[in-house]
């Protein structure tokens, strides 16, 4: 299993209909296309949707390390809102890798490539076996 | 339409299973019962599926003053993880409410009442019409 | 050496005036007068004034567990401004503790009792021999 | 005067050393040499003093754009830390401005560019009068 297959394990993702596009070792690209179920009830993409899409993509990133990472915190910043019909594309930053902790910004931006928000989260690399091949 | 039927158009809330079960002026409290599809790929909750009740309690508490309100940015700070089974609720906790700006804390537990998660978020209050009948 | 003197040597709030009041374990309680120069050009305490303040609180209260702790990261939310001649308090609240990571939320509040800013912060446990005695 | 003449009024930042570089309007740069009197009881700069740092980048940037601009809430995230003789530099990104509201992240790099900590804080415009003339 190498970490795509892993990563489609996400099952809060994937019925979510976010997909990874990309990931190499120390980052990840995400996608999400707007649908109605993804609304909010002011008829905008919900925060959390977004969210998501940027933990998938930050998932992908920190994970391809070759150590299990879990999140220990992310905030998230909106600019613009989004509805039906966009698509939405996650790319991820590294800010930091440590022994034990690190830090990835992601983008979150649409087809104009305009920025739609930021998110940033910290990691924090554990010592357990990898359940899956690593990243060359 | 009152602020409960308002939010039950969030279909992102909706369709995940998320549930408000109380607002009250200036107050929410959500809930999400953990299943299969709430999972990420190492078998625990996804933290999009915890933003999303968080931000769904939120919304709740902020828009319950009468005053269209979006999010400006939130944070997550995540302290256990949960899995398949569990009840997962959130209650909100007004930090500061100003004419323009407001400022809400959602404590996540379990049904033991501990500490799952803690999220804290900046609303910004529209001058728009209200979609619904105010809280009482 | 205990941590009070330990603390003490944190030259940067000690020059700025801000002042360890209370440390017990998992616990600490901090104060700052505010003076002329801890203004901003706006002539209100300067943001990173109070940032220093929770600060100062969140190392006492990480470090007084014996675990030599660093911070990964903080935020803070700002509720209202305060001017010379007023008392802030900053006090921590345990929200996470295991054992490389811990979270604190630390709150400064004025002489009345008011929410003046909300502090959170993620601390990293380090395995270094402790640099003082631990808190019973 | 100008927002230079302005922002020396920021005692906190000035009586601890912070000096702002570089204001146009949307971007700004400060400056801060580390001594002894930054330091925290671990012998390194304390949050607080580059939280100082970014924060003065931070107003100077939005209150360029003619808008008298209080911050909200911020975060900062560390990566490295530095001591006595390091020169740190805070810089800012506009990521998002509208009417109100308004997004920058600072990054405080040291002389060899390494990246020591990230700063995201939201702003929110007001519609008093500015105390000084607005940057061309």
């Amino acid at each position: 299993m190498d970490i795509r297959e892993f990563l489609k394990k996400d099952q809060f993702a994937a019925s979510n209909g976010i997909e990874l596009v990309d990931v190499r070792k120390g980052y990840a690209r995400a996608k999400l296309v707007v649908e109605e179920r993804h609304l909010n009830a002011g008829g905008i993409v919900q925060g959390g949707a977004l969210f998501t899409l940027a933990d998938l993509c930050f998932a992908a990133a920190v994970n391809s390390h070759g150590a299990l990472t879990v999140s220990l915190q992310s905030n998230i910043y909106y600019f613009r809102s989004e509805t039906v019909g966009a698509t939405l594309y996650a790319e991820s930053r590294e800010l930091d890798l440590h022994n034990k902790v690190c830090t990835y910004q992601i983008d979150i931006t649409n087809d104009d490539g305009q920025l739609i928000a930021s998110f940033t989260a910290t990691g924090f690399r554990k010592t357990v076996p990898l359940p899956f091949e690593p990243v060359e």
